[in-house]
C-alpha cells in the first residue's frame, strides 16, 4: 500500500507521468530525445506564460535550489546590491545564496505569516539602487503568497533597470503567474512541485534583457555548471530541434516532465489556477471554521498550493496521518518551526476530486486532533 | 523498436534498473526513502572501493560536469595552483572549471591519443607546489586511460600534501579503481556511465583529509548548490538513516541507482572490471586486426568502457548503424573530432553476452565500411 504524499513537493504523480519514467536510455543528441526536449522547452514557456520567442527557458539536472545559483551567479556583479523580500526560510536561503556569490544583500523581513509592506518596498527602492530584487512568490515554509504582480509594477515604476527575480518553486503551475505581462526577468521552479513531475530538474525562464546581461562578456559568471553563458546556446539548439552538449540531460526525467507539461496544457492554465484556488479555499475554510485552527499565513495572503496551520502537537498529527497512509510535512522556520504542520495540495491532488486526497487529509487531521 | 544505445553514456539500462524508475513519489525525508538513500551511499563507497567509515560519498541531482564544480569550488582557494593532466576535451573542460573558480591552472597536455609522461609529471611536481592535481582516468573524448595508481604514487611521494582528484566519469564501475588503497582525495562520476543508472545524478566520494579541508571555516566555498559544507551533514544523516534537507533529492533516480549499484555488487567488482576488459579487448582486436582500423588511443593506454577509432567517413558509419538500430557517437576533440567514431561498452552491454551488443556493433561497422 503506497502512502499518499501530501508534502509540498515531491507531489503525487499522475499515472502517465510516472509511466513516462520507465523508458530505455536515449542518446542525448538523438533525434528522438531532441524532439522531446524541444517540446518541453516550448511548453515551459507556455506554463510560465512567457514570450514564445524572446528570452530562454532552461531545464537542467538539479533541484529548485540550483535555480537560486543560476540567478545569483549570472545576474549580478559581485558587490552590487540585491533586495530580498523575505517571508520565511526559503527567501532567507535565497539571500544566503546571493551573498555567497558576492552580492550585497538588503533584506526586508515580513512579520511571521505576513507580507512585506508595499509602501516600504517602494521607499526602499527609492533609497538605494538594486541590480535585482527577489520575490519568493510562495514561501514553502510559511505558505505566504506575495503579490508578485503589484511588486513588479512598483519595481518597474521606481527602478525600471532592476531585474525582477521570482522564486516560483511553490507557485508556477498552481498560482496566477504571468512572466511576460508582469515583466519578470527571471523565474525559477522545480519539477516536483506544481509542474507535477518527479524531482531532479531545475526549470527556469529568463527575459531577453536579463539574458543579454548574463551573456555579456563583461558580466562575470560565477558558476561553471550553472553558467548561463554555457547553457544558453545548448537550450537554444534543443528548442530549435538540434542536439547540443554541455552536460548530459536527465533523459528519463525530461521525458516525464514532457508528459506533465502536456497534462497541464491540455486545459487552460487559468483553469488550473482556479482549481487549485478552489481546493485550497475549501481546505482552509474547513480547518479554520470547523476545527478552529489558525493559519500561519494571513488568510488573504495564503498560497493555493500548500497550507501551513498551527496545531498543538505537530508530531502527533504527522504520525497519525502517516499511520493512515497520508504523509504531510512539519514546519520549517527559525522561530515557529515546531508549532505547525504543512499540507501540500498541488497537481493531481488538487485538481482531481476523484482521488479524494485533500478531503481525506482533512478528515485525518480532524481525527488526530480529537 | 528501440535503438541499442552504445554511446559512452547514457548507457543501456538493465530491465530492473529501468523498472525502478517507475515508482510513485516518496517524501524525501520519509523512512522509506531514507532507507533507500542510506543503502545507496553505503554501496557507493563499495563501488569506489573507499573506506566504509571515513570520508563521505555524495549523490546529488546534477550531471557528471557538476562533479568538477564540487572539486573546484570546495577543494582549492582562489589563486592556488592546480595541475591538470590533459588527455582530451573533458580534461580541458575540467581545467576551465577550475579557472572559473579562481584556480591558477598549469596544464600538461598529452599528445593526441597518448598519455602524460610520468617523468614529466614528477619533475613538474618538484618545480611547483600544487593544492590539487586532476587526473581524468578515462577521457571520454579519446578513450585514453591514464594510470591513476602510478600517478597517485608519484604525487604522494613528491608532494604528499597535494589532493589527488580523479575524474572517473568513464571509469568507475568498469576500470580498476581503488579510492582508498591508491590514496585518492576526491573522485567523481555520473549515474549514466558504468554505474548503469539513468542520467541525472552526480556521484562522488571525498577522503577524510579533503573533507576536513572543505569543511574548514577558513576554506572559501565558491558554490551554493555545490557547497560541500552544506551537503556533508545532509549526506552523513542520510547514510546514518536519518532524513535531512538542503535541496530535494531526485527520489526516482536514487531508487534506480540503488538497483544499479546492487547489481554491480552482486558479484565482485573485480569480476566486473575483468568482464569490461574482455569485451573491450575483443572489440579492439577485431577492429584493428580484421578491419585494419587505427585506434585514437594507443593500444596499451586504451580504456575498457569505450573505444575511439578512426574511420574514413564517420557520418556515414554513424548513419548506417543508426539505420540498423544501433546508436554510437562521433568524435569530440578540437583537432581530430571529425575523423573518428566512439563506441561505448559499459554495463550490461559489456557484461551480458546474450545481448550481443558489441559483436553486433562490430558487424555493422564492418558492413558500413565495405
Amino acid at each position: 500500500m503506497v502512502d499518499t504524499v501530501l508534502v509540498p513537493g515531491p507531489i503525487v504523480l499522475s499515472s502517465s507521468v510516472q509511466k513516462a519514467l520507465d523508458i530505455p536510455s536515449l542518446a542525448h543528441t538523438s533525434p528522438e530525445f531532441v524532439s522531446i526536449f524541444s517540446r518541453v522547452l516550448q511548453n515551459t514557456r507556455k506554463v510560465f506564460k512567457a514570450d514564445p520567442k524572446k528570452g530562454q527557458p532552461y531545464v537542467l539536472a538539479g533541484s529548485g535550489t540550483f535555480g537560486w545559483d543560476l540567478a545569483a551567479a549570472n545576474l549580478i556583479y559581485p558587490n552590487e546590491r540585491a533586495l530580498v523580500l523575505s517571508t520565511g526560510f526559503f527567501s532567507d536561503s535565497f539571500a544566503e545564496c546571493l551573498e555567497l556569490y558576492g552580492a550585497n544583500v538588503d533584506k526586508m523581513n515580513a512579520p511571521v505569516g505576513g507580507v512585506v509592506d508595499l509602501t516600504a518596498i517602494e521607499s526602499q527602492l527609492q533609497k538605494s539602487k538594486y541590480r535585482l530584487i527577489t520575490i519568493t512568490h510562495v514561501d514553502t515554509s510559511t505558505a505566504v503568497l506575495l503579490d508578485v504582480k503589484r511588486i513588479a509594477e512598483i519595481v518597474h515604476r521606481i527602478s525600471p533597470e532592476t531585474f525582477v527575480v521570482v522564486d516560483g518553486v511553490c507557485s508556477i503551475g498552481c498560482e496566477e503567474f504571468e512572466f511576460d505581462k508582469w515583466g519578470i526577468d527571471y523565474a525559477l521552479t522545480a519539477s516536483q512541485k506544481a509542474l507535477g513531475a518527479p524531482p531532479g530538474l531545475s526549470v527556469s525562464m529568463i527575459s531577453q534583457r536579463a539574458l543579454e546581461f548574463a551573456q555579456s562578456p563583461q558580466t562575470p559568471t560565477k558558476s561553471f555548471f550553472g553558467s548561463l553563458k554555457r547553457w544558453t546556446p545548448v537550450m537554444q539548439n534543443y528548442e530549435a530541434g538540434k542536439g547540443a552538449y554541455f552536460a548530459t540531460p536527465a533523459v528519463q526525467l525530461v521525458n516525464s516532465l514532457d508528459v506533465a507539461l502536456d497534462e497541464i496544457l491540455q486545459d487552460t492554465i487559468e483553469k488550473r489556477w482556479e482549481q487549485h484556488k478552489k481546493t485550497s479555499d475549501w481546505f482552509r475554510s474547513k480547518l479554520t471554521n470547523e476545527l478552529d485552527l489558525k493559519l500561519v499565513s494571513r488568510l488573504q495572503d495564503s498560497a493555493h498550493g500548500l497550507t501551513a496551520v498551527y496545531v498543538d502537537e505537530p508530531p502527533k498529527v504527522l504520525s497519525y496521518l502517516k499511520q493512515n497512509g497520508v504523509v504531510i510535512a512539519g514546519g520549517i522556520h527559525n522561530e515557529i518551526g515546531s508549532k505547525y504542520i504543512r499540507v501540500g495540495h498541488m497537481g493531481v491532488s488538487a485538481i482531481d476530486p476523484r482521488l479524494d486526497h485533500i478531503p481525506r487529509a482533512y478528515e485525518l487531521i480532524k481525527q488526530a486532533l480529537h
